[in-house]
């Protein structure tokens, strides 16, 4: 038996609706495993902006630091270019202060959504594929601060203005996500694609010298080296070829996003943020569904919380070390899928019923 | 009737078939229409790095300085890091020296070749876009040479290394690709989107910023700003919802190939790369397809021509200002699709019938 405290960060929009959902679920885990999971609520994004003043407070970056992981939504409302910080913000915040450094995003598309893809059966088919994507450099977070030689600005030049972006990589910054990938592709099917640019930029230059280095201590993985255009192409054409892959900040931004396209329901993706900060049983992660706060639907008891909810399963197989209830959550939610549950539109399930089988499926589980 | 002075660099693998056919095709179009082409042939690529010692020699830059338009097949070989410059940096050399900024991608799938598309028929439907993707800037180019606040390097830090790549844009850089993607749009549906991250980088919301300024001078056009990775999303779910698309170079690099997949064809793709530079009737351009040099069925007779020939059609229009004979051959090629003339394999057709039928076609259009 074991005992974890999680914070949980609802956010906005749906964010809420589809958190509760996945509480709801963990607490049953707790129930029938008997683990003891406390759960902290927290706001955050336009929530936290009316509240506070900020996307995040200094305080609930506190609760999450007391705590082994972290439960988040969504946020972000109706595009406004409005007073008080952009809500996003309190992402980048959690995202820097724990130095989440790799995003897991699991993509297999559920056999019995098949007609939900835009792509033909055929080329779905086996589809697997678990997305590493590097998240505290690169491009990133210039704007947010000011680095020392990494200006992201708009400045004058002559007569006119120009604007400046920096992309950075340290080797160990490339080294710590690769390391995590080849470890998650020996977990699995041990093959692991490395994905840059290196006919262009000297960042991908290195960054493939440091995955051929990291390689040697994993001679089980077979790896190869794929530049970032061809890998856009070949997601699209041949999904099925990839087992896992890693990428810089801003290639995995792009690629994870057409890639959860493929399975025609990024309501039923989840992802995990994780860095070098160690739980008693594992790493201390940030897990979040891969749809946004959609407000348009907010409220309704629309939204499909299995994003959220496969994504708290990621929450108990790599902050708690509980394998084997993360693996009854998946396959609770694969069967309840597989039963039929779901409203006419695949994207949107009806919230209480889906709970409602959630729950039941998982005391059959066991 | 005109003249025009062609400078035709096939280059390496299939390239030198696919030129072949499109140099015979508008060889055909100057005796039906009475116009006189002249074509010089020289060398680019690995052929030239043999010959020359570099990817495109200063005589070949003279050839193209000298001409209205370049006919480019394909560089590059199998891949080798062997010694010798690399083939490629012919393609960014022309680029540099002739200042191609606006790469413009015509992306419209064939009726005819609806099964060859990883897509369900139902969402490639009515799929017909046109790329603008800026080719002059971005994270591009540091790496030939130093430009001043540019760095593109592997540098010392402490104990370890670093890498930096630098984005830059000025105003006026995106200007220019912008009008180029105005002007496009209203010749066609009117409705353009403008490509970004400007949640995160400095320079999207510098390209933004000049977008709306330039909207003003297009009021007939309906134009939106996406975000990079939300487009990677619809370009996948709704590909039929766009009209014309802006980007900057690496996004557009990644989302054009993204793009050119959905037609199941990259072999049937043409390209155009212009500049400020006129000619007596249009803009100087670089016209290659959009597929590779192919190297494993290089001189098999196994290479589709029609990328190339679809991009000799957007040099009549684009470099000559011949509207009805690009128009002519655009239609000879979807007539002869249409008829069936390919290969069982749809991406490779055989190279002397789909010639001969081509020539014949073109013949009936008149
Ligand atoms: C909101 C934005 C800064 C963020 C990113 O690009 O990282 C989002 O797109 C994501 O993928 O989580
Ligand atoms: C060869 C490479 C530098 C080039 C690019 O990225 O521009 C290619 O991918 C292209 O799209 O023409």
């Amino acid at each position: 038996m074991s005992r974890a405290a999680i914070a949980v960060l609802a956010g906005d929009g749906t964010g809420p609706e589809v958190t509760a959902q996945a509480v709801e679920v963990l607490q049953r885990v707790g129930e029938l495993f008997h683990h003891t999971f406390t759960f902290q609520h927290c706001l955050v994004g336009l929530a936290a902006v009316k509240a506070d003043g900020e996307a995040i407070s200094v305080d609930t970056l506190g609760a999450c630091a007391r705590s082994d992981a972290i439960l988040f939504g969504a946020v972000g409302g109706t595009l406004h270019e409005g007073a008080g910080p952009r809500p996003e913000l309190a992402l980048s915040r959690l995202r820097t202060t724990f130095d989440l450094y790799a995003n897991i995003r699991p993509i297999k598309p559920f056999e019995a959504l098949d007609l939900a893809s835009p792509l033909r059966s055929e080329y779905l088919k086996g589809t697997d594929m678990v997305f590493v994507r590097e998240l505290s450099a690169g491009l990133y977070y210039g704007h947010l601060e000011t680095v020392a030689g990494k200006p992201s600005e708009i400045r004058r030049r002559g007569a006119q203005l120009e604007a400046i972006d920096t992309l950075t990589y340290t080797e160990s910054e490339i080294e710590r996500v690769v390391r995590t990938a080849f470890e998650i592709a020996g977990r699995r099917g041990r093959r692991l694609t490395s994905v840059d640019k290196a006919n262009v930029l000297s960042s991908s230059v290195l960054w493939r010298r440091v995955v051929d280095r990291v390689a040697r201590d994993h001679p089980a993985v077979t790896y190869e080296h794929m530049l970032v255009d061809t890998c856009a192409m070949r997601l699209i054409r041949s999904p099925a070829d990839f087992d896992v892959l890693v990428t810089e900040n801003l290639f995995g931004d792009i690629l994870t996003d057409a890639a959860s396209m493929l399975t025609g329901s990024i309501g039923m993706l989840p992802s995990a943020s994780l860095g070098a900060r160690r739980t008693e049983h594992g790493l201390f992660g940030l897990y979040e569904p891969v749809h946004g706060s959609a407000p348009d639907i907010a409220g309704l008891n629309l939204a499909n919380p299995i994003g959220t909810i496969l994504s708290a399963a990621l929450l108990l197989r790599y902050s708690l070390g509980l394998h084997r209830e993360a693996a009854a959550v998946e396959t609770a939610v694969e069967e309840v899928v597989q039963a039929g549950y779901r409203t006419a539109d695949i994207h949107y399930c009806d919230q209480s019923e889906s709970t409602v089988v959630g729950t039941r499926e998982l005391g059959r589980q066991i």
